[in-house]
C-alpha cells in the first residue's frame, strides 16, 4: 500500500503525524478508548466520540465467540452494530487466547484453543485472523504473533520471535489478496533481548507493514526495563511509519514513549481504575499541565516528577471526600466530571450504585484523551525542542 | 396546608391533575422513576429529566445508612448531591426496614432495627422518619406505618393498622412543626379486609394529608384481589387529593389503577425487568396505543387484553434477536431506542456488557414516563367517556 501516515511535525523524537484510513484519518499521538466486544465500558458510541476519540479498538477474540462471525457478516461488522463510524483497530486474537483460553496448542499452522466460555475447540491461523479482522471491520489489523510469558528465556523469545516472522508474512499474503485498503501492522516481538527486537524489527521492514508495533511488554516487568526497550525499538523503526506500544500505559508512560518517537497507544488503566474508584484528576489547567509534563519526559525526568506535574490520583472512596462539594474535576473534557461532586461519586461508590462506574469511566477516559490532544497541540507548535537542549 | 392539588379533568372516574410542591409542580397521573440512594439506575439526574421523568423517588432507609443524615445535612439533601432540581418523594424508611434489616423490634415507640451493612442498631420512630425526609430534602413525605407480610390474618392486620394510623398523628406533628412547607401523605392500610381499609381511610381523613397513598399491596397477592381492593379504596379517599399507588406495577395494572382514580405511581419494574433483558416495545405510536388500551382499562377488561394493546414484552437474549438490524423501538422517547438495533442490545446482553442494562432501563423507563404523558393526554382530551357508557 501507498504510505498513508504523514508526519506534520517533530520535536525531538516526538511526531505528530496523522494516519489515513478507509474510514477518516486520526491524528497522532492518539489514544485508543477499548471497546472490547463492541462497547466501551458503559458508554454509547456517540459519547466516545465526543470524548475525543477518534479510533477505537476492539477484540478480535471475544468478537469470534459473540457475536461470531457468521452474525457480524450479515450485520456488516462491529461498527454497524455499535454505531462507529470512526476507525477501528482490531488485536489479531492470538493475546485473549494466550491470556483467557485453555488448552492452548501451537503448532506452525496457528494456535489450537478452547473458548473461555463454552470449551468449544477454534483455530486461529494468521489467515483466519485476518479473515476474521476483516469480517469485523477493521480499518488497522494487527498480524497474529506468538504471543510469551513475561520473563520468557532467550531460547524460547528466539523461537517466538521467529515463528511471530513466518506469521507477519503470511498475514500480509492474505491482507493483500483479501482486503487490501485495510491497513495492516507487524509486531516487533523479542521480549527484553534487544539483539531479536532488533532482527524481528528488520524482518517486520523488509516485509514491508502500514506500521509497527511494540508486542509483549507492559506485562510486568521493570518500568525501567520497558522504558530502555522501546526507546532502543522505536529507533529501529521505521521513520515514516505509525508506531503503536500496545497495552499501556500510566500517564506519565505514555509521555515517555511519546517523547521516544511512539505515536499510537490503547489501555485498559483508565476503565479498569475506574472499576475501583480510581481517577484521574488534572494538575491544573491541561494545557500547561501537559506541556510541563511532557518537557520532563523529554528530559528523561523520573516518571514520578511526570506524573507529579500531571495529574493527581485519586480514589474517591475515602474518606476525605464524604463531605468534599467541589466538582470532580474542573478542568475535565468529560462534561459530568465539571457537574457532579467528589462527595456524590464517593457517595456512589460506597452504594455500589452503577452511575459511579459510569462518571469514573468518563473521567479517565476524558482525561487520557485530552491528554493526547494536547500533547498534539505541543508537538505541533514546539519547534524542536529536546534536540536543541 | 392548603389544598395543593387541582384536577384538571376527569374522565370516568380517572383525573387529571396538577399537584403543587415547593420544588415545583407535577402533572398527574404520574410515573416516579426509583432512585434508590440518590442515582435511577446508571443515569445522570438530567437524562431522568430528558426522559420526561417530573419527579423521583428515593429510599430513606439506603440514605440513612449511606451517607447518613450528618453528611446529608451538610451536603444539602440529596437533590443537591445529584444535581436533580424537581421535586422528591421519599418512602418512611419502614418498608426496608421490614424487607432489608434484621433483628426488628416493633413497639408503640417505632421500630428497631440493624443495618443489613455492618449490623449497627437503629431506631425509627414516626418523628425521626419525618426529620430524615426533611433532611434528605423530600418535598413529599411519606408516613411511617407498620409494614406486615402479605396473607396476614385479620387480628394482625386490625393491630397494625391501628398503629399505622397512631403512627401517622405523630408523622403530621412532627411535620406541622418543623416542615411545615412539605407535603405529607397517609398510608391506608388494612391488607386485603375493606372493613380494616375503609377505617384506615376514615382515621386519615379526619388527621388530614396533603395526599393518600394505597399500600401493602403489590406485595404477591392475585391480580384480581389487588384490582378488587384498590378500585373500593380509591373511592373511600377524598376526591380532591392525589392518590398513590405503592410499589406497583406492570403497565396494564397502572392503566387499571388510574381509570378508577389513583394519581401516582412507583414501581421498580422498568429497571428491574431491564436487568434481566426484558424490555417493553410499543405495540404502535404511543399515542394510539394508550388511548386503546386505556379505554380497554375503563371497562375493565382482562388485563391482558389491556397488556396486548399496549406493548410487547421482549426479552431481548432471544435467539431470534440475534440478526435483528431494526431498530429497538422505532416509538421509544429514548433516542438509543431508536438508534441501536436489537442485535446490538441483544449481543450486550450476551457479552455481559454494562451498556446493556443502560440501553434497557432507558427504554422501559422512557416507556413508563410516556405512558403517563399519553395518559394525561387522553384524560385531557375527553369527555367523561366512562361514565357516558
Amino acid at each position: 500500500m501507498a504510505n498513508e501516515f504523514a508526519i506534520l511535525n517533530q520535536q525531538g523524537a516526538a511526531r505528530a503525524g496523522a494516519l489515513t484510513t478507509i474510514s477518516g484519518r486520526v491524528n497522532t499521538p492518539v489514544f485508543m478508548p477499548i471497546a472490547t466486544a463492541g462497547a466501551v465500558k458503559g458508554m454509547l458510541a456517540e459519547e466516545v466520540a465526543d470524548l475525543g476519540a477518534q479510533i477505537i479498538l476492539s477484540n478480535t477474540y471475544h468478537l469470534i465467540l459473540r457475536p461470531g462471525l457468521e452474525a457480524l457478516k450479515k450485520l456488516g461488522g462491529i461498527k454497524n452494530l455499535m454505531n462507529w463510524s470512526g476507525p477501528l483497530l482490531t488485536d489479531s486474537g492470538g493475546y485473549q487466547v494466550y491470556s483467557l483460553s485453555k488448552l492452548t496448542k501451537l503448532r506452525e499452522e496457528g494456535v489450537e484453543f478452547s473458548s473461555h466460555l463454552d470449551g468449544s475447540k477454534l483455530l486461529l491461523t494468521p489467515e483466519s485472523s485476518i479473515q476474521a479482522q476483516g469480517i469485523i471491520g477493521a480499518d488497522i489489523m494487527m498480524q497474529l504473533d506468538q504471543v510469551l510469558a513475561g520473563g520468557a528465556d532467550y531460547a524460547d523469545s528466539k523461537l517466538a520471535m521467529e515463528r511471530s516472522l513466518r506469521w507477519a508474512e503470511r498475514c500480509l499474503t492474505t491482507r493483500d489478496s483479501d482486503y487490501p485498503h485495510r491497513l495492516l501492522f507487524g509486531i516487533v516481538q523479542g521480549g527484553s533481548f534487544l539483539d531479536l527486537r532488533e532482527r524481528s524489527a528488520e524482518g517486520l521492514k523488509l516485509l514491508g507493514f502500514d506500521g509497527y508495533a511494540i508486542g509483549g511488554l507492559s506485562v510486568g516487568e521493570e518500568r525501567a526495563d520497558c522504558y530502555r526497550v522501546v526507546k532502543k525499538i522505536a529507533a529501529l523503526l521505521p521513520v515514516d511509519q505509525p508506531r503503536y506500544f500496545m497495552g499501556g500505559g500510566m500517564p506519565e508512560e505514555i509521555l515517555y514513549y511519546v517523547s521516544q518517537g511512539v505515536d499510537m497507544f490503547d489501555c485498559v488503566l483508565p476503565t479498569r481504575n475506574a472499576r475501583h474508584g480510581q481517577i484521574f484528576l488534572w494538575k491544573e489547567d491541561p494545557k500547561e499541565a501537559v506541556k510541563k509534563a511532557f518537557a520532563l519526559a523529554q528530559t528523561e525526568a523520573p516518571s514520578e516528577a511526570v506524573a507529579e506535574a500531571l495529574y493527581n490520583k485519586v480514589n474517591i472512596t475515602n474518606e476525605c471526600y464524604i463531605l468534599d462539594a467541589s466538582p470532580l474535576d474542573q478542568w475535565s473534557d468529560y462534561l459530568p466530571g465539571q457537574q457532579y461532586s467528589r462527595a456524590y461519586l464517593r457517595h456512589l461508590f460506597r452504594a455500589e450504585e452503577l452511575l459511579g462506574l459510569r462518571l469514573a469511566s468518563g473521567i479517565n477516559l476524558g482525561f487520557y484523551l485530552r491528554m493526547m490532544s494536547e500533547l498534539r497541540g505541543v508537538i505541533m507548535a514546539g519547534g524542536n525542542h529536546a534536540e536543541s537542549k
